[in-house]
């Protein structure tokens, strides 16, 4: 104890900044704004001038200007005032925040150099980071102190654990610093960073459709807060299950034209509960699964503990010799997705569910960034592959026998991607989705998702179903965008779907490329790197809205084509020159169609909706606003309708301040 | 197929109501209500005359009577017309509804005659769920057909197997039956039921504090929506990291005086992830559990795959016992909760906490059930400890050395439950939810909460760090509760803290209770049964709230009264009579005296709430209102004031119109 005083001593007289400041001002310059700076405060900007602080802040100053907080970044700096009292208290010598931001900082700025070094030098030293802890005078105090009182204690020291462990993640470059993006509601596809005046483009959110700021979600949401308050209040079973609930899942049922449905609190949940509770459940069960499943598939089988057999991402010849090596009668169950979200191909559904018959499997489909966007009713890829079929069925509820989706058993959907709510859900058998209620711990023992969330999301599925041209107008701008890059040499990895993965093949460049793109042209796109995907097929991932203006698109192409430029990034022509990589520029590679077809875009017959060339504004269709209002009337009675607004019908001012330049939109007929 | 068109035929030739009705006709019974019981489809009443569904529904009438859906109840059966197209498809005969439904009557019914039989025969047949489907002739046949289709494919029996599942379940009356509860925002604590008329009071809801209808929240969540929408687009990676989740994730930390938090979508992810990754990344990490540990904790410490040793419930002795057999070097982590949420039991945290520093052990403590509703600004049973340092602390974020709370090392709680939200998170050290943050595949790859249900949950918080009264006037009346149960030798299980729980000690019989308070008194209160709680330790739980009034009170303990008399359940005196149970009745058993003490709930000083005689109102303090509102305006701009309404200064008409008795409290000072 005396012996961590004396040290702390030490550090108070080695910084004359803190030696000599007393805390209620170092309170008052962490409060007061800098004048130069006016997102930090007197306090950072005076840290810039200290020699210990300074030369790391410095590096990074850029990106602080801008006010892009991160974990790691100026928000941690400007929390610096709330430790205050470690300068003062003689305990926990080994969370003084001058050295764990000064690590913190030199940890960015190692980060950041690397990727300018990337191109010279590609193997970074293994000791770098440590060498900078050490050889900050602070830390390197610090941790022998942390390390002296855990020795002399004689237990395990956690807190240097969690350090080496955080140190990997800073060894490869996969530790994730995170942006501060406030999407807003008014302004789509706009956001405000760290600072509300600091506005850009969000080019890479999982909001599919601008659902999140659809009025009519937006006014059930209003409405639902207004009749039923916050939170659910409990389970499922105790006190949390709800008309809202049990509507919304009749919704998706219907949506997937399944008997059953079941909502949890993420899809995430939903695959991770019904895979592990299936796995241990069936006897002798063996999974088989696509290499290119998302964590929470994987997690769910992990947690089953049932043998796991893997298969070449959407290769049906090597799925199907794996399944051949076991009995008919053995449960399996093939797990697999609609669209791989990070390289945007598309599993062969249909066939999938050919081998599942003939080898007698379960089919587990994971349709969580298809469902709201593929499909004349937004049901996913499996309703897509039966177009015409599933026009004519309309909104019926009845399967269509024979048709894809009907051959799949389970399907697995999120609220949170294209339909901009919160939440996933399972669709299948009556007694399936019985079974995983009644034995799913993930979905029993867990408060229920609040009513105004789960209204929001119904009243996001039934619009989507009467309603196309969101899909189409977004599958219009994803073929504006690919285009664009394609004719710039920028490479996109090819496939079917909506997803637009441009190839940067290295995690500190991907990095240094989303970085440039936010700070220097307001273009905030996540660089994408392991374990997301695999490491050397980093990359950035576009999404596009119905949102995204035709200048918008263009610009973007633009600045992307600049930074890859300035950063030296290999483009399609470089990828070829070395025999291809990550399906980018390969030798006698076929061309990919999107799945999206000209007749489905109402190319053909000229139904096809109007590119958007006016920014923030938004297509409302009165008809799937007007049906889904109505199935809220039982529960929250009849909304009032201005005639004057009657493009919208909404009488409530904070929902038509949303959309500035709605208009009603020709409708489209779907499903009569 | 041959096979299955005749015998759905046989089935429609052997119901002369489906036989000689037009699809076009069922659809209309279904869709019209019938006159005499309004909540019901002219179909249901239709079917409660044919000689196959009608005795199984005539049971269960008054239920149905009151409109109380469960998921194999009248919910199902009113759902039937969603599936008539299966009377004329020829496929899928094994989900005949008229089958499935009348099982699944018989199945409630049989569930029901047990409870009441239950006092004669203790033991039932095992065989007699599964005689009553062999007994019912649809379903017998649909059966063998399902069986005979899988038989001659050579497959594994997937429908057959769900099904037998779900027999077990019925078989042991786990079986949960959902009732539908909308909990009223205007009128809290009522709710309505499947029909918007039918009102009922609900008492078993963890919306502990009525927070789910706090005006300052809704006012904050309205604001919210107007600004940001919906989802937040994307994991905490990719577009869905923004000001919102940061500022709750600050708030969280201040409130448990710890450097860091982190938010998950629940408290079951935070505990799972957590869990699993600590146990998974620390070499040789063994788990030491309280054996009634929260099904999420104990997922959790399976997921790690690490060693677990289970203490039993509570007890110190043993603990140590147990710690006491590994090298001190070894890591060890000892996962409790402080309020054990269905007997009421609290954790011994102080003495665990030495035992961890004496054996080098992390100490994990889960406060889902405590934070919002303990210590002088909510932050748990950690914080109530200490109440008089925690008091002059006030609201700094700064730990109080050697304070109980300060030497857990890692807290887990809940948004859904006293702070009326939805999500879970952790606090702890910085580098401690650095690497959780940076390794739960739990937390990685999820979409974030929505800013809307954040915002809500911070301004939760925030107001209940500043407002005491909620939680003092809710423990006043747990003691009103508890008290006249007692003096009607009604059995609650005794406990320290706002738990009610009333041992019934039977599954049928708890349930049969439960259904009787509900359709008979308008009293909601779930019965809790295995595997929530140990078989033969059936209850019912109570959980009161500041606004439940006196007179709610008494009425509810007098319908219990009537309801333990009229099933036969055992009283308190019934137990002692046969040794004690549960902690029911126990000879020599010490007196529980609550851990908020007449000084706590300011009855020493005077400052102590006033009880609450009139329904639906709310007491706001001002004070906690102002400063929750200002912490929101960096992001949503103030709030315009109407100083008309200046005990609340909510210029909503939204807002106000919740509470319609709302009243200035006398403010209770909390920390200066």
């Amino acid at each position: 104890m005396l012996d961590k005083l004396s040290s702390l001593a030490k550090y108070t007289a080695s910084c004359p900044f803190l030696g000599r400041t007393k805390t209620s001002t170092l309170r008052t310059l962490c409060t007061s704004a800098s004048s130069r700076y006016p997102t930090l405060s007197k306090l950072t900007e005076k840290a810039t001038r200290c020699p210990v602080m300074g030369p790391a802040l410095q590096v990074r100053s850029n990106q602080m200007v801008a006010g892009y907080a991160s974990i790691a970044g100026n928000a941690e700096v400007s929390n610096m005032h709330h430790h205050k009292s470690l300068f003062t208290s003689g305990e926990n010598v080994e969370k003084c925040p001058h050295a764990s931001k000064a690590l913190a900082a030199a940890r960015m700025a190692e980060d950041l150099s690397k990727a300018k070094k990337q191109k010279a030098t590609k193997a970074v030293p293994k000791a770098s980071s440590s060498k900078a802890a050490a050889g900050c005078p602070f830390h390197a105090e610090a941790t022998t102190e942390a390390a002296k009182a855990t020795a002399a204690a004689g237990g395990f020291n956690y807190e240097q654990f969690y350090t080496t462990e955080l140190e990997k993640k800073h060894q490869d470059s996969s530790y994730r610093y995170f942006n501060n993006i406030n999407r807003l509601a008014n302004k789509f596809p706009i956001a405000h960073t760290g600072d509300p005046k600091d506005e850009v483009e969000v080019w890479c959110a999982n909001d599919y459709l601008g659902m999140g700021n659809n009025p009519v979600v937006l006014e059930t949401m209003h409405r639902t807060l207004n009749t039923y308050g916050h939170g659910a209040g409990g389970t499922r079973n105790i006190a949390g299950n709800t008309g809202m609930h049990l509507a919304l899942e009749d919704e998706l049922a219907q949506l997937h034209r399944k008997p059953a449905a079941l909502v949890f609190s993420s899809c995430y949940v939903a695959n991770d509960a019904t895979l592990a509770t299936l796995g241990s459940k069936l006897p002798g069960c063996v999974y088989f699964s696509d290499s290119m499943n998302h964590a929470s598939m994987i997690q769910g089988m992990r947690h089953s503990t049932a043998k796991r057999v893997i298969f070449k991402h959407n290769d049906l010849q090597d799925l199907e010799a794996k399944l051949a090596q076991y009995p008919k009668e053995t449960p399996k169950i093939i797990a697999f997705e609609s669209v791989y979200s990070m390289c945007g191909s598309i599993g062969p559904i249909s066939e999938i569910c050919d081998l599942a018959k003939q080898y007698g499997a379960l089919t587990f489909l994971d349709e969580v960034h298809a469902v709201g966007l593929y499909g004349p009713h937004g049901a996913g890829v499996a309703e897509h592959l039966d177009w015409e079929a599933q026009v004519r069925a309309g909104n019926s509820p009845e399967p269509i026998k024979g048709s894809v989706m009907d051959r799949v058993d389970i399907i697995t959907g999120t609220l949170g991607k294209a339909y901009g709510a919160v939440g996933g859900y399972i669709a299948g058998s009556t007694d399936f989705v019985d079974m995983i209620r009644s034995y799913a711990s993930g979905f029993i023992f867990t408060t229920s998702l609040p009513p105004v969330n789960v209204a929001g999301a119904r009243a996001s599925i039934s619009y989507q179903r009467e309603y196309m041209g969101d899909r189409q107008l977004k599958q219009m701008n994803v073929r504006q965008l690919k285009s664009r890059f394609e004719s710039m040499d920028i490479p996109v990895i090819p496939g079917p779907s909506h997803i637009v993965p441009v190839l940067v093949g290295d995690a500190a460049l991907a990095k240094a490329a989303s970085d440039t793109l936010l700070s220097k042209h307001g273009v905030y796109v996540q660089s994408i790197n392991y374990p997301t995907v695999a490491r050397g097929e980093e990359r950035l991932r576009f999404t596009v809205t119905p949102g995204h203006t035709v200048d918008q698109i263009a610009r973007v192409a633009n600045v992307v084509n600049q930074t890859f430029t300035e950063l030296g990034i290999k483009r399609t022509s470089d990828w070829k020159a070395l025999g291809g990589h990550a399906g980018v520029g390969m030798a006698n590679a076929k061309p990919v169609k999107p799945i999206w077809e000209d007749e489905h875009l109402g190319l053909v017959d000229g139904t096809a909706p109007k590119l958007l060339r006016t920014g923030h504004s938004r297509v409302v269709d009165s008809r799937a606003v007007r049906i889904t209002r109505e199935k809220f009337n039982d529960l929250l009675g009849p909304v009032e309708v201005t005639p004057a607004v009657n493009h919208l019908q909404v009488a409530r001012k904070d929902v038509l301040s949303i959309p500035s330049a709605v208009h009603a939109p020709t409708p489209i007929a779907v499903g009569a």
